[in-house]
């Protein structure tokens, strides 16, 4: 029996960041500090940030003080206003690549471009991104039925930083069938990218994949889905007690893969588990 | 034993423009008329202009004074330069589609994008085209091996006016994958995608297509390239005498279609001489 694990899974370059300015401000903070919705999509993680003091909260109405840390998938522009009307201090841990996304939509609104982004409509980055198009983007994905622009009207198209490459592409076929002109950036995001390109060729070599993380994680979400498309059996599980011995039964390659916002302590013993549950 | 012709076949808008504009020029005009190469992609038809007094020369040496026509695939700008020093007049039978992709690929370039033509590098349009671009823009298929563009690079993307959508969709997301920011105008002319859809759809219900036009046709060819790779038999002709009887042997259903640049009087013989063969 052999555990093959997927390459630099686990954490990408954002989450690690946003992870770290909250354990820093955590430590520093003279005042409470609070992050509106998740710092990231991970249940584990947010509760070990709830037992260094970093509190979620759902809306700026609960607090009148304190420190707000803006999370890694960003947030629409009039909350950073409330927030800023409020006195709060704010502590910007937009992923770098989600805060590009947002800036492009914001450069391409401003050129007049009918503003497009193709992904989940109530994922909040993508919920963020909308925000800096004066809420005048429109959001799409490959089961959108209607792609209902004029040939008139230049689009500006950008993407969820955890949308699937090809998804991506159909979609921009699909648009370009509509349309006389038509601007791209190319937002998705390399740790993502390079995830689920590691994942689907482990996919092919393995009996069974097992994805970690979180289960409101669009990109541990995609991880899944596209090995399932792959006709693969997969689990998607947020910890290793999810984990069960038939899962495993007479199967002798096991593929592990993790999601960008998932910790490494937790794909560690989930390998552990499943060591333990395949030993004879 | 039924014929289908595919609706609207043959002279696209373009066409008859560039036609129209040749045969009065050749009527009013007191110097002689020219066109550098032939006016349109049709032997047949260069052959009646001739007999009109339009000349197709090869080269600007040839001639001294007289009326020079641009030819409905466009022109390299140096060349037209080139006709006003000679103080030719001139008359510009540049299909207004072309004209477009022209204007586009200029804009682009003017704005700093690397031009990328999606087409073939040896037709005349997209040679035109180049020289908006100072000789600039790159031109790619989908046999392209390298798409050699960097990360950096912001690309701007046009079509040959001809080109197959589905080819067009496929190169946009290659390059999409080379780069982070992409402008696209969607140049590929009404006329011929039509044309490509109606065909398409008429190789399915029929059991043979002919396709009626130059060999040097670029629509023309790609048309007869559809239908073969919908494993359809096809037989690319430019007249009647191509025809033999043994191509619809035991054949109930026969489908015609014909290239923008292919006269009505050409796909009538064709069906007459069809009709002809297949008669008990």
């Amino acid at each position: 029996m052999k555990i093959s694990v997927v390459k630099n899974a686990g954490f990408c370059f954002g989450v690690k960041r946003a992870i770290n300015l909250a354990f820093e401000a955590a430590k520093k903070s003279r005042t409470r500090v609070y992050t509106l919705g998740p710092l990231i999509h991970n249940p584990q993680v947010v509760e070990e940030l709830k037992r260094e003091g970093v509190l979620p909260i759902q809306n700026l109405n609960e607090i009148r003080k304190g420190t707000l840390i803006i999370r890694s998938h960003g947030i629409h522009p009039k909350v950073i206003n409330e927030a800023k009307k409020k006195k709060l201090k704010i502590i910007d841990a937009t992923c770098p690549f989600v805060r590009r996304a947002q800036e492009k939509a914001r450069a391409l609104y401003k050129d007049g471009y009918q503003v497009v982004v193709v992904g989940e409509a109530h994922h909040p980055e993508v919920q963020g991104i909308i925000g800096y198009t004066d809420g005048k983007a429109v959001v799409i994905n490959q089961h959108s039925r209607n792609i209902a622009f004029t040939k008139n009207k230049r689009i500006g198209l950008i993407a969820q930083t955890t949308l699937n490459f090809d998804t991506f592409k159909k979609v921009v076929g699909r648009v370009l069938e509509k349309t006389w002109e038509i601007k791209i950036f190319n937002t998705i995001c390399n740790a993502t990218a390079n995830a689920q390109k590691a994942t689907l060729k482990m996919a092919k070599d393995v009996e069974v994949m097992v994805v970690v993380g979180g289960r409101n994680s669009a990109n541990t979400t995609q991880l899944t889905k596209l090995c399932k498309e792959k006709g693969k059996p997969t689990y998607h599980i947020e910890t290793e007690s999810e984990l069960k011995k038939k899962m495993f039964k007479s199967k002798k390659r096991i593929g592990v893969t993790a999601g960008t916002s998932t910790p490494e302590w937790i794909i560690k013993k989930v390998i552990e588990k499943i060591s333990e549950l395949t030993r004879k």
